[in-house]
Order: C-alpha cells, then sequence, then structure tokens
C-alpha cells in the first residue's frame, strides 16, 4: 500500500483537489463477505462561464479544471488560441466554488445561442455534488422498500447478460443495460454506443410496459456508474444498481442520499458494495 | 462466422436499422499489416421533440427509439406513468429522419426551460450523422498536412501511458487521454470520470502552450471513441486518433471526411487502422 493510499484510508476523506475518495465497503469474493474500504474517482460538477454566463456544466474529476475549460471552448470552436483568452479564475479566491470564469479577448465572437450544453440554472457562486444531488431528490421519491437480492442471485447476473448480448461480442463497441427481477429474471436488455442511452431504453421500455415503479428489481450495467446513472434508476424507482466496473463518488454519495443499493466490479463471482448493504442477503 | 455477421460481410452496408456497420481496415497483429473488414457499432444522433420543440439530440445506437424517448423523459422528470404518453411518432413515415415526436397527454405540464440537454437547431424534418459531420466540418479546417507515424511508435504507446497513469490502477474508474508527438514523446496526459473531459484537458494544455494547430502529435485515449472525440481532436488540428478500444461508425465517417487517422484495439502489440491509413508506416 503506497503512502498516499494508507493516508487516504486513515483520514476518510481526501481533500477537495483529490482525484480520489475512500468509503466503506462490503467485498464479496470467493463466497466470503468483509468489511473494507476501497477508493473511488472523484466526481463533481464544474460549471464554465464565459463573460458571466453560464455555458457548461459537466461532471468531472476535480484537476486541471482551466484547462478542461479552454479545451471545452477550443471544441466548441469559441476560441483557436491561447491570445483569445485573457483569465481563468476560479469564482471565489479559495477556489472550491467549482465555477470557473473564462475572460476572453474582447475581440472573441461568442454566439451564446451555439453554446449548447447541459446548463443547469445557479446563480450563486457555490457548486457543489451535495447541491446537485439534493436537487434531483427533489425531484424523485427516495427507495425505502424492503426488497432485497441474495448475493448469488446478483453474481449470476452478468452471465445472463452476456448470454444475451450479441454486439458487444462482435463490435466491443457497445454498452449494455439490463432489468432484472429481484430474484434474477431478465427482464429487458438493450445496448448502445452511450450508456446513458441504454439505461434510458431499458426505463423507456419499462414505463411502457406499466411496471413502474419498480421496487423489487435491479438495473446492471455494463460499464462505470456516475451520478447520471443513478437519477435514471431512481426516476424509475429501482433499489439496486449494479455494475461491472467502477463507481464514481457521486454516484456512492448518490445512492447513500437516494437509498439506493450500489453494488461495483461485479465480475467473476466477485463484488463490491458501496451503499445500503443490508438489500444484498 | 455466423450468418448475420456473413450478411453483413457481403453487403458491405447494412440497413439503417442495423446496430453495426462494416468497414474495410487496415489490421496490424504480431508484425503483419493485412488489409481486412471490420464492424463497429452504428452512432447516428436522434432528436426528441415535445409538443414540436426539440428537447434533445443524443448520439445513440438507432433502435428501440420510442423507449429512449421515454426513459430520457422519466429521467428529466416530465412523464411518470404509461398513461402521461399518447404517441411516439417517427418525424417522417418511412422512420428514416431520426428524429421522433412525443405526444404528451395534456394533463402533463413541460417545463422547457428545464430540459436541459444538448439541443442542436434544425428545423426540417431530416437529421443524419452525415449532415452533422458536414456541420462540424464547415467549422474547423480539414487535417491535409503529410504527417505520418511508424507503427511500431503507435504501438507503443498505451505502455507509455500506463506507465504514467496512476489513479486508474488505484480506482479502475477514470478515463485517460495523452498527447504524444508522432515520435513517441508524451506531451500531457489526463484523466477523468468523463473521456470527454480528458479530451478536453489535454488540447486545453495544449491551446495553454501555444501547441495550436497539432500537426504532428497523435490523440490516444483509453476508451471507445465516438463522434465528439473525433471533433475536439480536429479542433486541436490532431490529424492521428488511437484509442484503446472500438470506435463508432460515425467516428470512422468522420474520420474519412475529415483527413484523420482513426486506429482502435490499439493494445497488445496489435491495431486496426480504420481511415486514413496512409500516415501510418
Amino acid at each position: 500500500m503506497s503512502a498516499r493510499r494508507s493516508q487516504a484510508y486513515n483520514r476518510g476523506m481526501p481533500d477537495r483537489f483529490s482525484v480520489v475518495e475512500a468509503f466503506p465497503i462490503v467485498r464479496y469474493e470467493g463466497g466470503v463477505r468483509r468489511e473494507d474500504r476501497d477508493e473511488v474517482a472523484r466526481e463533481e460538477p464544474l460549471e464554465i462561464r464565459v463573460r458571466g454566463r453560464a455555458v457548461s456544466v459537466t461532471m468531472r474529476t476535480p484537476g486541471h479544471d482551466a484547462e478542461l475549460a479552454l479545451g471545452f471552448l477550443l471544441s466548441e470552436g469559441i476560441i483557436y488560441r491561447q491570445q483569445d483568452v485573457l483569465k481563468v479564475e476560479p469564482c471565489d479566491r479559495d477556489d472550491g466554488s467549482n465555477i470557473l470564469n473564462v475572460q476572453l479577448s474582447p475581440t472573441v465572437a461568442v454566439d451564446f445561442e451555439r453554446l449548447t450544453r447541459h446548463v443547469f440554472a445557479s446563480s450563486s457562486c457555490g457548486l457543489c455534488g451535495k447541491a446537485t444531488i439534493d436537487a434531483v431528490r427533489t425531484q424523485f421519491p427516495k427507495i425505502d422498500g424492503d426488497a432485497g437480492m441474495a448475493s448469488e442471485t446478483l453474481l449470476s447476473l452478468p452471465q445472463k447478460m452476456r448470454a444475451v448480448q450479441e454486439t458487444f461480442a462482435r463490435t466491443g463497441g457497445l454498452h449494455a443495460a439490463a432489468l432484472f427481477t429481484t430474484s434474477g429474471d431478465l427482464v429487458v436488455l438493450r445496448e448502445d454506443v452511450g450508456r446513458h442511452n441504454a439505461v434510458d431504453k431499458v426505463i423507456g421500455d419499462a414505463l411502457m410496459k406499466g411496471l413502474l415503479p419498480m421496487g423489487d428489481h435491479a438495473l446492471v450495467v455494463s460499464g462505470r456508474t456516475s451520478f447520471e446513472i443513478l437519477q435514471k434508476a431512481l426516476s424509475a424507482g429501482v433499489p439496486i444498481i449494479a455494475a461491472v466496473s467502477a463507481p464514481s463518488s457521486l454516484a456512492v454519495e448518490f445512492a447513500e442520499e437516494s437509498g439506493q443499493t450500489l453494488v461495483g466490479f461485479l465480475r467473476e463471482a466477485r463484488m463490491n458494495v458501496y451503499a445500503n448493504f443490508d438489500r444484498i442477503r
């Protein structure tokens, strides 16, 4: 264990510029359950402002935020060279606001209509993961049912997905999302180049079938879990979200708040449970 | 080879509802170069309209589009149940327009200001990958330099990335993007929970250092390549884009149009080249 990792373990909470954050987890491996800690990649919102107007809110890992803002403006065709930028500065002086003001040269023309990214309304200087979670939580009810799932059932799901997941094997290029009952029966599986789209397709299918809210179901995704995947599952009332790969810090925090059980690294007869452990039996 | 795969091979172009598309490629494996074909996951834009207004344009794999639209509206808090939806229909009758109109029950309140997704302006009924590429291509110059890269140099880059990529090893949860010179020297590497953010960070770094346009550089990403990754690379003038995983169909088509060389499955001393093969020497 490196000195840095050990420090994160001891401290529990990393500083606000750390790219990782440690959480208590329950680990299942080789049929054994044990409490442990695990580090996950940090995810926090960043709002980019140009001439005082918010032009983008993106969920990012903190660090190199000025470069992120300028790369975004470059790829949107707003700036082309170093001289187009006068200054990039945080909204408040201690740099903890998650808001960056980009001061452009007066010669740069900005067509605000063309800057098309996801922008949440936010007038104040503060923006943080907690506030973002709260905004979503006011929209959708917290999960409080007592639905549970046997660990053996959960561990069997990736194999069931692969059996019906034809395209990934052919292209290696698709994300999959699937809804299962808590007894392990497949309801629907969809694949898409975008992982959010794959989740939209399965919850949209469930809505059309009149299955909402899905209090006794689990959502399994082939990739990583982010804030947005958890939000989509909550909108359908899904209490258990399991992913073949890692969660982000904001996904874990979201699950803690929403009452959802979050599982990561579900593969090869092992998994980590990051939030609301009690649903796994 | 399955009957379906063989059919796609023979036909060259799949129909518009296929989730895969075949392209001619150049394969490097065990030091041998050979021409071949490969299937990649399809990526096409989908515009979702509610009450005649575009509320989202997402890059998705065609198929199950009605479910995608309803899942999106569910997760945005607009609809909650089957009865909220009267009808979902394509913009034109043959269903090839990539535009869906969702007819909601008159009792559903829609706050259009809150529907915050990426929306391109499009007034007509047609929307397709080609038009999306053209819109970007008018913004950024085509790559026409004669920069090249030795195949051995390209094949060595993933190893160089892993050597400096500390966080992934700890969390398994971050995407990486790196810029290299065509002679294989690392310029900058960044990690992020969002792969677009990782690319924004490296091109933003290059902009701040006055390195644009990057005619003699390659961008390497840890995941898959989509339309948007290619667009970001083009905005920085990068002629070679290589990914550890698969490209989408629109990434390949974009590269063909933009003059960029696109490499996929760059790992374990092998790679596939999907467009503008001549730059690899």
